[in-house]
Formats: structure tokens, sequence, C-alpha cells
């Protein structure tokens, strides 16, 4: 068998052509053959090696959904024929204590979907089967695909951080993850601030459910914020006016870190210890909570806003996530 | 009346004996004569004007422990001749909703002891009786004193972060604070280890109950306590080896800062991501807590070590504070 994928083969390349053969299947693992594959802006640190960690070729793609074709011996969970969604890790030791408490995404030994694999864009894609999830009937699968990485790494620090009603939530940057926390917020009951550089994207923050919108780049208005917001997430990949955002915190406020700014962050002490405030990282979510999240989007009709394109154009669609000008999530197509 | 004490008149000053004329009390205050009192580096901080907030003269002293001399018409939780201790916060605005949820020590409008009042180096001080402490019979007035402002700091953290039993306790700077973080540590079940840059403490950190120690300056030793702990308080009035800090926690661990360091605190964001570890300030503590604590340090026999000084020798205590040849806390006795 091979699988025939789009692959960077080398530190930033254009993706190309792949053809790589498989092997046996695993028999933990499932194989499934990929309808629709999100864009994260993490495939593109990938791509270009920003975090040391990749390898090439590199098979970018773990927004994955498809239809299982192929079983491992010892699967049991999943069956041939049944829709399923891969987002950014395909495996864990499953034996340390981080895998037995079923927060398998601080397993040491996680293995994400690209990283030492082949990820989803592609036609087809193999993970361990406890980390392929069904997706509920009501989400389409174009839609589905990127709440994979994105959905999941906003929702996973509103759930820990008990987001809900009358919770003041900030996000910034209303970009592929920035645009789902704003509607996962909203459905969680929150009050949402958007907080954006982009003053043009006020009126479609209000759309996604956000109460106010603060342009950042207006110094009048992050001071107004001053000790406003509960919990604020960064989902940019970007480096951020870091004490601006701790002083929008209440005391006992939570800025918690979802995007990897490229430089060190750095922050006052003082507001931190006068206020009880806390600067936190979060990384995707457990097993438990991608169900979750996934039922919740279901349920309360959590719509990514997406732009299709077909897999062979997967490098325009690349480009639209480099140059920020997607809307809000380039997804790829079989 | 005129209360007798010892103020700095300027920025950095040598202390002076002072007398000031007291006015009417309050309804709401205490007056207290003070048996004790110990020295905080926060007071260091405060004659230097290190924060910006201090005005002279400035009387110093929120670690106070004395008498009841006097209560105002409202108070009814107090009685002339109880022994009383209080720490850093003498009043609150009782009005807003952490006052409400009994976190005054978050309110916005908390009355420093000794900003914009004047603090304990003195024969007397007042505050609001809210705010002044029983202190428990098992407890001597001399080794109370340093546990109402280094006691509660490191106590309430250990309380909001749930220390117990296998919790792995880091302690970084063996001082005021930190030889009390390892003894209340210990004595709540922690496994404790003290990151020290004086490796001449070993024997001392042990003897107050760690089990590890860490010399910081040991690069081989830092690397070898990479992701070992789960709770970590930064206990120093310094810049710390943030990045190496953040690298001793495990998944899901907090780095609590206490002392306020003096440049900008810098962390990598992956470690926090990759992670879900947090960077966290406290501050003092609430009522509610600092009684805990008292009773806790009572039933279990938390000993501050001390050095104690006749008032009339303040500044000699001052600089044993200053050049941190304390050990471990230095005390007033009237």
């Amino acid at each position: 068998m091979a699988t025939k994928s789009y692959a960077a083969m080398k530190k930033g390349g254009k993706l190309e052509p792949h053809s790589a053969e498989t092997g046996p299947l695993s028999d933990s693992d499932v194989e499934v053959t990929v309808s629709h594959c999100g864009i994260c802006h993490s495939d593109v640190h990938l791509i270009d090696n920003d975090w040391g960690i990749s390898s090439y070729p590199l098979v970018p793609g773990h927004e994955v959904v498809g239809s299982v074709v192929a079983v491992g011996k010892s699967v049991n969970n999943l069956k041939i024929g049944q829709r399923v969604g891969i987002g950014w890790q395909s495996a864990s030791c499953q034996q340390c204590e981080w895998c037995k408490e079923g927060l398998e995404n601080l397993c040491a030994s996680s293995q994400p979907t690209c990283v030492g694999r082949a990820g989803g864009f592609a036609d087809t894609v193999r993970a361990d089967a406890r980390f392929a999830f069904r997706i509920p009937d009501d989400l389409p699968s174009a839609e589905a695909a990127p709440l994979l990485c994105a959905g999941i790494t906003v929702f996973s620090p509103l759930d820990e951080y008990n987001a809900g009603p009358g919770t003041r939530l900030g996000v910034v940057s209303i970009g592929g993850l920035g645009h789902l926390a704003v509607q996962f917020g909203k459905a969680l009951g929150c009050e949402v601030t958007a907080f954006s550089t982009s003053a043009s994207k006020r009126g479609e923050a209000t759309g996604f459910g956000a109460k106010k919108f603060v342009d950042m780049n207006n110094a009048d208005a992050m001071a107004a914020a001053a000790a406003s917001q509960d919990l604020i997430l960064t989902t940019a990949s970007a480096d951020l006016p870091w004490d601006a955002l701790v002083g929008a915190l209440r005391p006992q406020g939570v800025l918690c870190l979802l995007g990897v700014p490229q430089s060190q962050v750095g922050i006052a002490a003082f507001p931190l210890i006068a206020g009880n405030r806390k600067v936190v990282g979060s990384n995707t979510g457990s097993r438990a909570t991608i169900e979750k999240m996934l039922a919740f989007a279901a349920k309360h009709r959590v719509h990514p806003q997406i732009q299709k394109y077909p897999m062979a154009r997967v490098n325009d669609a690349i480009d639209t996530v480099r140059d920020k000008s997607v809307r809000y999530r380039a997804v790829l197509e079989a």
C-alpha cells in the first residue's frame, strides 16, 4: 500500500506530490481515507521547522476528517465506514501517569500526527484508534475538521477554567482559533470581548458573538480594558503586549497562551502578585475533552467559518494562512 | 494621644525616633500595644520607595503582635487585653465583590499597614478590628510575628493549590519566607525540595524539613531537577532563572511568585503551552486563610527561626535584612 500526499521536501519548501509505502497496519491503529483536512498555523511552523522538531519529507495536516477504511486487529471502538476525526495527537504511551489519568495530551511520548508520522494532507492517514474520534452527525465534515485542533485548543482552557455564564472572556486575535473561541465562549454564556489589531474585524467578531471589541492598537481602548477580564485566551502566533494583557485581567484572572509567540514572554511580576493573576499555557486537550467539545459544537451550532480548497491547491491555501488573509480557516477537500 | 515610633524621614533613610498624634480612634478600629514586630523585606522596599508607593515619615512594620488597649465603638470581635496580630493589610472597603467574597486581600482599596498608615515599629499601632487576629495560645509572640506576613504569604498558595501529601513542592530561596514554606510544606505532607544559591544552607533546609536540596548555581543539579515539581514557590526578591524554574515544573505544575523580582519576568512560552504549566502570583492571604494558617502553625509547631532585637536597635536589625545575614527573621521587641 502507498499513500499519496503533499509533502514539504525541505525546510520552508512548497508542498509537492509525494508517495510513500505505509507497510502493514499496526494492531492498535486505524487507517482513514481523508475527506477534509484543515490547515493550522502549526502546519506552517512545522513546514518551516520553527520548532526544530520537523523532518522531511514532511506531510502536514492534523485537522483530519474522513472514513475508516481499515482497522488493526486489536481495535474494538471503531468500524470500517465510520466517520472520524484526528487532531494534533495520534498516539501516546498508555503507561505513564498522564495517560492513566486520561490526560494523554501531557504524555511525554505523545506522537503528534505530523511529527515523525505522515499527516492529513494525503489520501489516507493512520492513527492509534484511541485518537480517532467519531464525528457527531450534525457536524458537516468540512466544518468538523478545524474543530480537531483549533476547536479543542480553545475549548480546553474554557473547560479547565470553568468559563460559563457571567465569565468575562477576552479572546486575543480573531483568526482560526479566535473566531471559534468567541463562538464557544458565547455558547457557554460568557461575556466575550474580542481583542484585535485589525479594527476591520469588529463587525465579524460581533457576528461570532463578541459583545465588545477592543482595538489593540488603540492605547485608550486598551487602557479602558484594564482589570476587565476573568480569562483571556491568546490565539495569535505573535508577540503581544503582555503587560497590557495582564493589566486587562481582573484579580484572580487567567491569561492563557494558546498560540506560540516568536519571542520570550516578558511580564512585570507586581500585577501578578498584587492581584493573584495567572499566566498559563494550554495544549490541545484530552480525549475526553475532545469528545465533549465535538458534542458541544454540534449541540450549540458552533460553525467554523471556512474557505475550501481542493487538495491539489494546497500551496494556494497555505499562502492564505501565511499572509493571514484566510477567513478564518482553510480546509482542503479530497 | 501620641505614638512613639521609628520612622524613615526620607527615601532610604536610617530610621529615627518619631512621635505623632494619633487622634480619636475610629469606630471600627482597635489600638494595639506592640510587643513584637517582625521585619519583612517589604519594609526595606518601602523605606527605599522601590515600589513608588511610600510617603515620609514612613513607619514600617507589618508583622505585629501585641495587646489590644482600645477598641472602637462598633468593634465587637475583640476586647481590651486580648493578644492579636496584624499583618500586611489593615483595612479594606468592605463593599466590593472581593470583600463580599472574603477575599479582602484583593480589594482595590486595601489599606496596607504601613502605606498611608503608621506601621508596627512603634509602641502602638491601629488597624480595623477585622484585620487584627487572635493569636493561638500555643504560639509565642515573638514567633507569631513573622507568621503575619511571611507565614501567610507562603501558606496562602499552599492552600490555594491544594498542597498536601504527595505534592512535590519546590521552595526557591531559604530565607524569611522560604524557611517557613519548607516547614509548612513538610507539615502538609509535601515532598519538599529547597532551591538555593547558598549551598551552605543545605543542612538547615534539611532541618526545616526539605527532603532534597538543589544548588541553583550548579547547572547539572538544575538540569537534574527538570520536570520534578508540582508547585514551586519563589520567595526571593531577586531575578531568578525563570526558564530553568519553569523547566523544573512537571506538566500542569505551578510556579508561584511571592517575592517581587527587580526586573521583568521573562519566560519561554513553549514549555508553558506544551505542559499546561502555570506562572502565577500570590499576595498575602484572606482573613479566613490567615486564621487557618495561625491554627495550623500552632497545631503543627511551625517555628519561625528568629533573631530578636530591642526596638531601639531597629537599624541594626534592618541591616541584617539588607545584607541577607539574618537567620531567618529579625523580630523587634518592645
